[in-house]
């Protein structure tokens, strides 16, 4: 069981038996002033070093969001995966709460894209997962709904049931639906992490379905979170979780997920692993430098 | 469930509520020159300052191995376990292949030990269990037999499942069985690590027996062995390991450790997390500067 999304010329495959997808999240003004007033006046270049830098740090696909407060987010949101399909040719991921927008990116991206996302609310599942299923799309499935998101396991798990059963009635196959069992800060929710990783492990086991979490935000509010965030990832691909929208500019993040690679049995050889190292040193340091200022920048929101 | 171990003074429970337990592996002579043939004189302050330094870099319990060619290893072993004794109060793992050591050790030890270890094959079974019933210990059970180390889960569990079931026989309840389900190395044999997650998961849900194993092996033969280790500890915890006999002077084992407490909600208010950041931060990088000598000193085998 795996899910495919693809660009014009390349095709990513997320699934258990495969090595985890890198989703990169960069490419979104939230948090991030500069970029945010660079793509509201119509400057993308930004948008297009982000996604090369993501790439060439080791994202298999680019989640690409243009939310801007008082933007016309629809149009920006269309040029910026323009844009980024000009530079590079892994598939992306279209991301917004906007239907209108989604519905924009849809329209204009070229290959078969992720949307993100639908949740389990009544009015979100009848206006996301038609467009998704026009499109011939897959989607990120949200595990909370009008109630909010719960503690419990088995609520998640029923609104995951829900999404999936809902997507098929619009002729969207279990394959295409990615669930996203929603990983909240462990620091608030003590349980938060044990509770996501049993979840992971029966959506995989129970309802079939490949598992998503944006991976930064676990560790919000702690000390050292470069070191939480790599514990988490790790432990989630030993759960079974299949790829996540994360920073692998971060390079504990990157590391973590090619080591967890190599303990699952998903890098034959440990080529992945043994080439990553290679590379640095042989950069004798330069590269990493530059990681680090990327991600001082990245941490400083320009 | 849970296994309990203790000196005179001071108990450390093993199970799966609880965080996970390090049991420091450098009392050791196995590759370390110096201190074999300083051991092998009589002269045991080593083995006290290692005791001392892995304690103070949070080692929960200490294995303490005397396995030095042509020496009088039960004797060695007696003494080198006083002298531990003397130094600090962590309950100790006494290690040794030689059953007599096991019993001097064991005649001298006070409190209630781990029995590093006995195997699948008849006559370990037959000379180390009815031992470790007589001193009222609990012994690790090394998950191969005459027929060596299988690669298939199901054999394994099997092993792991006669040592339970001959433990039993001599009066061994078995929580005081600690399985070691054996950590190969993932550069030889690609497939190591997750039978290794699988076999933790089955052993706890299917046998009720808590799980150790060798954390530093893992890695052998591969670059940055430090971040292969990392993740594969992060990765065994959230499969349920409940221990393991590994360097807590190696900051990368120790952090991952820490954070993987924190993921599966075993550090309360993620007090042991944020105070070892703290300490860090006061040291000023002295501490991490002494780990660093101590480590590179330890990879040297001195």
């Amino acid at each position: 069981m795996f899910t495919e999304i693809s660009s014009m010329s390349r095709t990513v495959l997320i699934g258990p038996g495969h090595p985890f997808v890198i989703i990169g999240e960069r490419i979104n003004p939230t948090g991030r002033k500069m970029l945010s007033a660079e793509m509201a006046a119509g400057n993308f270049e930004r948008v297009a070093s982000d996604a090369l830098a993501q790439v060439a740090a080791g994202a298999h696909m680019l989640d690409v969001n243009a939310g801007i407060p008082l933007a016309d987010e629809p149009a920006l949101l269309a040029r910026a995966i323009e844009v980024v399909q000009e530079v590079t040719d892994v598939p992306l991921c279209i991301d917004s709460s906007i239907v209108a927008a989604l519905e924009r990116g849809l329209s204009v991206y070229k290959g078969k894209p992720l949307v993100n996302s639908v949740t389990g609310e009544e009015e979100r599942l009848e206006s996301v997962l038609p467009l998704v299923a026009k499109y011939g799309a897959a989607v990120v499935g949200v595990a909370n709904d009008e109630t909010g998101i719960s503690e419990h396991v088995d609520v998640r798990f029923a609104i995951a049931k829900k999404i999936v059963d809902r997507a098929a009635q619009v002729g969207i196959p279990r394959h295409d639906v990615i669930i996203d069992p929603l990983a909240m800060p462990v620091g608030a929710l003590p349980a938060a992490c044990a509770t996501l990783f049993s979840l992971v492990r029966r959506l995989r086991d129970e309802l079939g379905v490949n598992t998503i979490c944006g991976a930064s935000n676990v560790s919000f509010g702690l000390s050292n979170r470069p070191g939480l965030n790599a514990a988490f990832i790790a432990m989630a691909i030993g759960a079974g979780m299949t790829c996540a929208i994360t920073n692998p500019l971060e390079e504990r993040i990157r590391e973590s997920i090619l080591a967890a690679n190599v303990m699952m049995d998903h890098d034959p050889n440990c080529m992945a692993w043994l080439a990553h190292h290679r590379t640095g040193a042989e950069a004798a340091g330069a590269g990493n430098r530059r990681e680090r200022r990327t991600a001082r920048r990245a941490s400083r929101g320009v």
